[in-house]
């Protein structure tokens, strides 16, 4: 079986006529597929309304419990919900999950040190229930993730959708053929910032190292390729970085850079 | 395949106390269930928040689009996903659903006569996938449904938990026994309304004609003997009508009303 891990993040959240046109892209690609969704701004205006102030620690969002269930009640209700209904009206059978639903993203409420991030939680591929999320494929089911675990013990979690669709996909790679797609703002790496038709087509570990040494790849690029490299060696098979509205391409190899 | 069908009110859902003494409860029933939960006056307080108004017409609630927007989060996001949380800390391998989630509970949009009851879902027994419900019963989830449906053209609508839970039990009757356990503020049907122990045991079609004639059974309580035999017209082995914190002995049939 071959499966394609999707992340979309909250700049397309966000838009809805992007929302809608990646989303009939989505539908139509072949094959076994999950999709990892993150937040957007959406929780923060209705927060706002609904008097929860967005608290920070050192430019770290803090989920106290008031933000646990705004999050709760958007991601995992009103986006989540939402992109099942129209991935339905386009005829993919998708299922929205947290990784409460069947336990399958047990996770761990992140250790306090410097900071109390509160209600966060941290996932490992390890923890990650790859039987419940193959049965779910099996029975023909496209499971749709919002950024929310739990810690086993009746809380929710916030957690990073980055980080779920890597373990996800790193834990699935133990059963099956893994693509990874990470879908951000830019078209892949860019060789030159400035110019936006620059994408680097592929990297390897070598490619990155004399990169990262140029200068050429730098600031918060630098961990998302770490983390893609981590991937691949956990035996995800491909991981591409490229733009939302390219998926179709990016899925077919041609668009994005393809890191191997 | 053993089946039980359980509807839980609002008057648990807003009772934290009351809500874990149930599902510590429900967690421990044996064989396949599936839970469907109402909304609760949450749902009220966060819209009133929000500044979105509760609009009636005649007495009925009106569900605009920004309504809808709130039941889908708050019950399809904050109620349904804590209620995961908690069942799976009680060992319960439950999944949250709506019934967009696997195209479970396609419904239609009521039509416009009289009143506009707006992004509100009437779901039938022979449209509920018996397929996809008895594929999740049978990998080892124990499904629980927020009050959700969908029209499959891309629309989250609001659908009465009560019509959910019988039309999900009479379509699942025709694969497997099923009992269905409606939990409401009573001990049962009462033959003294005075008397909160005066719970009658049993009601036949038969008795049902003679405590209706007797001024016995009336007001709300006819449409829900009514829908109860329904119910069993169509298959359904046992309805039985209770207090939700009366679960275990409701399930054993050692309290409630059972509907023959």
């Amino acid at each position: 079986m071959q499966l394609t891990v999707i992340k979309v993040g909250g700049n397309i959240i966000d838009d809805d006529t992007k929302l809608a046109a990646f989303l009939k892209s989505f539908a139509t690609l072949s094959g076994a597929k999950i999709l990892v969704h993150g937040g957007g701004k959406i929780a923060t205006s209705i927060g706002e309304k609904l008097g929860i102030e967005s608290k920070y620690v050192n430019g770290r969002r803090i989920t106290d419990r008031e933000t646990l269930s705004l999050v709760t009640m958007v991601y995992g209700g009103l986006i989540n919900k939402n992109i099942v209904a129209t991935l339905q009206s386009l005829s993919c059978n998708a299922i929205g999950l947290t990784g409460a639903d069947g336990n399958i993203l047990p996770a761990v409420k992140r250790p306090v040190k410097d900071i109390d991030y509160g209600f966060v939680g941290d996932v490992t591929n390890d923890k990650v229930s790859v039987t419940m999320l193959s049965r779910l494929l099996h029975i023909g089911l496209t499971p749709v993730f919002a950024p929310l675990t739990h810690d086993t013990k009746g809380n929710m979690l916030n957690t990073n959708a980055d980080t779920i669709a890597q373990e996800v996909a790193r834990a699935m790679a133990t059963h099956m053929e893994v693509q990874l797609i990470y879908c951000f703002e830019k078209k892949g790496v860019l060789a030159d910032a400035a110019d936006d038709d620059s994408v680097i087509n592929s990297i390897t570990a070598a490619d990155f190292e004399e990169l990262k040494a140029a200068g050429i790849v730098s600031g918060g690029m630098i961990p998302k390729l770490e983390n893609a490299f981590s991937a691949i060696s956990s035996g995800v098979k491909k991981v591409i970085i490229g733009q939302a509205e390219d998926l179709h391409a990016l899925y077919t190899g041609d668009s994005g850079t393809c890191i191997l």
